[in-house]
This record gives C-alpha cells, structure tokens and sequence, in this order.
C-alpha cells in the first residue's frame, strides 16, 4: 500500500543488504517512525513490545529475526536458542510458530556456511508470500463486499457499511492486509465503502492503526468506540462485518483481537454476515476447541490504565484515566466459537467455518 | 456513602438556603471538586454538560433546576420556558421527564408565592425519596448477590464476581446508587464481592467514576476494556452482571448506556444472570419497544476523539487518540431487549423484564 503516494511495507530489507527495518507502530498514528533491527534481540524486542504487531507481521518478523541471529551465529544451538527466544515473545498469534517452523525446517538441511544467505532468501520469501495471500484474500473478500453492496444499492443506501475490530490492515501483515484487503479491492474498484472502526481498547489498534491506513489511502471510515457495533447493527447501520484472527481452529473458532466475540453475537442476533479474513498460516490444525485450548496473552495493566495522545500543541503525552489504586486486567484475545462465523476468507477462496469447510479448501491436511 | 469518612451526596442544598452545590464529575477521578449552581442556567448547563449524570441524578437536578428557577420568576410562563430549557439538555433518560412532570404538577396547584417554597420542599424530596428507592433496591439485589455467593463458594471460589457497565453507583444518583446499590449492601454483609469495572468509552464513567467510588468505599473491583466481559464470561469468571437503565419500557427494554446490549448478549450465550437496577421514575409505561421508539442522544465526537487524564506529574491533560482527519461517532445508549435480561431489580422487589413481570409489581398501572 502507499503512504503519500509512496508503496511501502511494514519491514523490510534495508540498503545495506543485511539490516531489518521497519515501521515503529507504536509511534501511530501521530507519528511516522522507523526503526532498524539489527540482532536477534532487536526482532524479539519489536515483537513483545509490539513495534510490529498482527499475526501476520509476527510471522515476518519472526522470520528476519532468525536471519539476523544466523548472521550472528548460524550453529544448530544458537538457531534453536534463537527460535525459543522468538517464539516466546508472544503466546497466542500461530504465524509466529509457523514462520519459526518454515525457517528451522529451511535451515536445518543446509551446512552452516550456506545458513545466512538461506535465512534471507526464506524470510523474504515468507514475506512476499504473505503479500501474495492477502492479496488473494483481498479479491475472495471484495466479491462479498460486492455483493452486500448490491443489496444495499436496492434497499436505495449510497455505501455499503463494513465494520472491523482492531487492525487487521496492511498494517497487521508485510503488505495488503486480512480483513481490510477486501475493503481496498473494493473500494479501488469504485464501490462505495464506509467502514466502522472499532477504535479497539485497551491498545487502540483501530484508532491508531485502521483509521490511519484507511485515511491515508481516502477510504470512508469513522471511529467508534468499542461499545457501539451492536447499537449499529440494530439498526442497520452495518452490512457485514470483516474481522483478522490471530488463530483458528480446525474446527473454525476464531481467536482474534479481544471484543471478537462481542461483536460476533451481535452479527448473529440482528442477522449480519461476520466474517473472518483468515491465511492459511494463522490456522492451528493442532487444536480443536479455540476457547478451551488457545493460550490467551495477558498484557501489563498500564495499557489499559494510561493512554497515549497527542496535545493541542502537538506533543505526545501518556495519561492515567483510572483512579489512582484502582487496578486493571489486561487480556489481548477472545475466542469466537463457530457457530456464530459466517465464513473463512482464505487465499483459495471463501469456506464454511467448521471442519468440514476448511478440509474442503484445504484437502492436504486430510488425515 | 462516604468520601474518606464523610457522608456525602452528589447534589445538596448550600449552606445559604438556596443555591445547590453539586460535586463536578467532569473532573473525576483525578480531582474531587464542587460547584454551585444558581440559577436555572446553571442547572441546565450541569446537565447537558454531564457535570451531573446518571439518570436519577438528571431528575434530582432537574428538580432543583425548576426551584432556581422559580426563585427568579415563579410565573406560569417562566416555568414552562424552564421545563422546556431543562427537557432539552438530554434526550434519552426518562427521569428527566418525570422529575419535571413531578414538580409542575407540585407547584401548578400553589399560588405564585409559595412557589419557591413548594419547588425546594419538592425537590428535596425527589431526592430523598432517590435516596429510599435506590437502598430498596441495594436490599433487594444483594439477597441476589448472596445466592451467587453461595453458589460460588460450593464451587470453591473465594469471591463472587459481579460485572458492571457504565457508572450506576452513588455518583449516578442521589445517594447509595442503583446497579451498584446491591453491591455495597452486599460488601458492608460480609460477602466477598469483586467488581469487573467496565471502563465505558467514549466518556469512560466506569473507569472515572465506578473505580472513583468503589475504591473509596474498599470494594475490591478491577477495571476492564468494554471489550473483556464476553472472554470473563466464557471463562467462568463473572458469576453474574448488574447495570443500571436511563429508561426501560413498559415490556422490559432496557436502555442503558452504549455497550450494554454487548454485555446482555454475551451473558445469554453463557448462561450468566444479567440484572437491571430500576428504579420506578425510570420506567417509561409511554413506550413498548425500546430499540424502535426510543431516542438515542448523540454527543460530540470529541468525546471519542480525545481522552483526558493525569498524567505522570499531576497533571489534567486532553489528548488526542485518533488520527488527524479520522472522523468518529458518538451514540450514548444502546437498547437491550427484554429476551436477554434475567430479571429487573425494583425497590419493590425483583420481577421479570416483560409487561406481565413490571405490571404485577405496579399494579396501579395496568390500565
């Protein structure tokens, strides 16, 4: 996607051949900032504290991390330290286990010597393939998005309304973006899109991130807060729902950006399509019951107590909106289980979310 | 309840007779501070800019309004024109109406002199009469606190976790508080209550105001992003929800502030005991079907844009949470039907939220 006409990623290779840079998104949406990641503990260090952030992006990152930790050291045993250390940066995004995966598996079968140059070529190949995914996830969703426009225009509506839950934009992946590549696609192709941004608290990733991408690229979109989806649909405000997910079940429980669920059950009580832009990397075929088996992160309580801003005159400043002595839980996912997901939008096309839908895009993982 | 020892209400008579002195809520919970309203023109403006909110609170100040203002011109015209000034500062909670309806009818029968008298007298009881109705109600939903408690305990837990939304505690009242009423009748008995405090954007009363009270009173509580209760939900962590109303129609419709139709939703689908605190000056008998008929305020989108707070020295500072040129929406309330509410807390007891449930326990109104 372009920021002020200019194509740009979220990380990438820098001049020097061998550096990992990328957008510091902790600094959205008041600032544009990059960074450079230079070791293994750089990359670890923009995972947990969320420089880079989106499951998508997780994986990526995870990926250049193990290169520049074979730049370092490219033995069997600082190849598998490195790996625990990426993957324990964050417990619930699958990408993360899977980039680390694909890139031990493309290590492991060359000699030490070949490993740094390996590493490279594997991690931007995980990096354009999940550019080329989203961008196949963004055709396979414009179609619905084409569709729920049709029956607006006939209802005599001048848009079609699309609400999304924290950001799962180009922003949350290397390029495109999950839940939002359908909403470019579509808007590109001239249909009228107004999307719903859930401003998504405690961290705000809609506000800060959603809304900065969509502005940037001049789709309609208008902030909410997180408690307003429901009201809207009651009153047929939103025409489907398109959310991310940072894992999903094969049985089609979807762990996304806490909230998910809320949203979900109010889709289905007032009879809104939700559905759920979903890569083949972020599904879990390991795991069956999203809301029994999904590791949930819990986060520090300061970001839900403080939040950060920018002053009248322009200055970025954190404040405390609790009372002093009031404590917080801060958990980051939820789980919406099946029943209430109208359909997975995959790279291969749109699928029934259950067992049978995703055996059926995906017959490989038939055992 | 208490302010460090201090019995304190949220709106008195001053100690010179007539003006009203208020607690300025706009600056909590950062700053405890007071003002004086002296006229009608002040009574409105506290309203419509939420320096008193909360619907009984509305009414009470409302009340106190319409005597200020018989205080300059107790006129048959000068009061209409001041029930209509104090009508329009807010739309949605109905107490509003009935405060003002109360107190015409008071002062339609007394001769043009005694019309400051009657309107202080009324209004003092309106509040006292606040006060009586809402420690009715803490009785009658703590009897529903210690039967979850009970139920918590043979399961071997240690407290008994209570979900809320919004601010519908003393602040939001008089005196003593709706939602929150059962609660601290519960915790002065000895249960071990915990309170998962919804924070409430845009305007944040859960985490300003909720966290303000029950940390003053020392009821253990933790404050939470509107996002979090379905995840607690699922999780077996809420054992069950009170909120309170700003209006609940004739067949049990509840209207409450935006996001509670999330938390009924959510509640339903894992059978956890959603209640609603309702006093009877907040039932509307006018109205049946709450999400057709009734008006949704809509207020400034600065109210979603920004978020004030403390910052790190002291502070009070408003910063700014979305991007430059992201527009954004404000609904205050969102209407919950009566399918998902377990059963409505009244000073008269606990009924169930349909026209049969409310009409037994006012027989006076069938008609």
């Amino acid at each position: 996607m372009k920021i002020n006409g200019t194509p740009t990623r979220t990380i990438w290779l820098a001049a020097d051949g061998w550096a990992v840079e990328i957008i510091d998104q902790t600094r959205l949406p008041h600032e544009l900032v990059t960074t450079r990641l230079e070791s293994l503990a750089d990359a670890a260090h923009a995972i947990k504290a969320m420089l880079v952030r989106g499951a998508p992006l997780i994986g990526a990152t995870a990926a250049y991390g193990m290169a520049l930790a074979a730049r370092a050291n490219s033995s069997d045993l600082a190849l598998t330290v490195a790996y625990n250390i990426l993957h324990a940066t964050r417990p619930t995004a699958i990408n993360l286990k899977w980039a680390l995966n694909e890139m031990i598996q493309a290590l492991g079968t060359v000699a030490e010597a070949d490993r740094v140059a390996t590493a490279y070529a594997r991690a931007a190949e995980i990096a354009d393939e999940d550019v080329a995914i989203n961008s196949a996830i963004g055709d396979n969703g414009a179609t619905l998005i084409q569709a729920a426009w049709e029956q607006a225009q006939a209802r005599g509506a001048d848009s079609v309304n699309v609400l999304t839950h924290c950001n799962a934009g180009w922003l949350a992946t290397v390029d495109w973006g999950t839940a939002i590549a359908p909403i470019y696609k579509a808007h590109d192709a001239g249909i009228p899109v107004h999307v719903w941004v859930d401003e998504t608290r405690p961290r705000n990733q809609g506000a800060s991130l959603t809304a900065r991408e969509l502005n940037w690229h001049g789709v309609p979109h208008t902030v909410i807060a997180d408690n307003t989806g429901g009201h809207l649909m009651q009153h047929g405000l939103v025409d489907l729902c398109i959310v991310g997910t940072d894992r999903t079940t094969r049985q089609g429980d979807v762990c996304n950006k806490i909230g998910t669920y809320l949203k979900a059950l109010a889709a289905k009580d007032n009879n809104v399509p939700f559905y759920v832009a979903l890569p083949s990397p972020t599904i879990d075929w390991s795991v069956a019951d999203g809301v029994a088996e999904i590791p949930i992160e819990e986060r520090d309580p300061t970001e839900q107590t403080h939040m950060t801003g920018k002053t009248e005159d322009g200055h970025i400043v954190t404040v405390q909106v609790t009372p002093d002595g009031s404590p917080a839980g801060n958990w980051g996912f939820d789980v919406t289980p099946a029943r209430l997901v109208s359909g997975l939008i995959t790279e291969r096309g749109v699928c029934a979310a259950s067992p049978d839908g995703l055996l059926a895009m995906f017959p490989e993982r038939a055992v």
